[in-house]
């Protein structure tokens, strides 16, 4: 992805329709695989910082704040594709995923629970133990 | 996907955690190729019927409403899996896309805008032309 100068008042930036909240909800997958690892929320500045830096950002919702995907775990996403859907309310990241873990549990992708037969079961093994992941360093 | 009995009040719902209307979002990805398709929305109804029918059900913010995909269109989605993410507020089906178009564009998908250089750009042709999409039967 070309990097893209940051530009608060940026017209594309307009263009996404952010919910009540100022929020839209972002899918990150894989460039290369196509796994879909995780569905996180964004707003105005977690965009602009992600097509600046080309690092994903994303907004918290339960620490309500801005948070670069990796800063603790250094599991980045490096990003090499931004989309928009047809509505201007979901955007599509495509991903290098630093480290091979998108999830907090240590786990590849955050889609691991699968129905089947009336259950949730989890079928993604756990790469790498959280406490190591989150180990103060 | 083996077919799941349809129980409203089955524990695998309750599991999801529903936003403040009653919804989560649901990403609709390709089972064969993994492109992303759509990002839409489920209520417990919609997540309930898809399980039982084995055919992607979502709910309309816009026009209120349950939604077979493909109920005016014909361009179904078959759903081979259900997934939910680890913190049970985000789900994923893995589809098999009848007639090759999932936006109400005529697109292939949904996510057909690139950021380019500041702008967004569509990169994603128009299959068939909505208006015949739609057109009464």
């Amino acid at each position: 992805m070309s990097e893209q100068r940051r530009d608060m008042n940026a017209a594309w930036l307009d263009a996404v329709k952010w919910n009540s909240e100022g929020l839209v909800p972002a899918i990150a997958q894989e460039a290369d695989g196509g796994m879909v690892l995780t569905l996180a929320w964004m707003n105005r500045d977690a965009l602009a910082l992600t097509a600046e830096s080309g690092l994903a950002h994303y907004w918290s919702r339960s620490r309500k704040r801005l948070w670069r995907k990796g800063e603790k775990s250094g599991n980045e996403q490096r990003v090499r594709d931004i989309r928009l859907d047809c509505d201007n309310d979901a955007v599509l990241l495509l991903v290098e995923q630093r480290g091979g873990i998108a999830c907090h549990t240590g786990r590849h992708l955050c889609f691991y629970q699968r129905l089947e037969d009336g259950h949730w079961r989890v079928v993604e093994p756990v790469l790498k133990d959280p406490r190591t992941i989150y180990a103060e360093k």
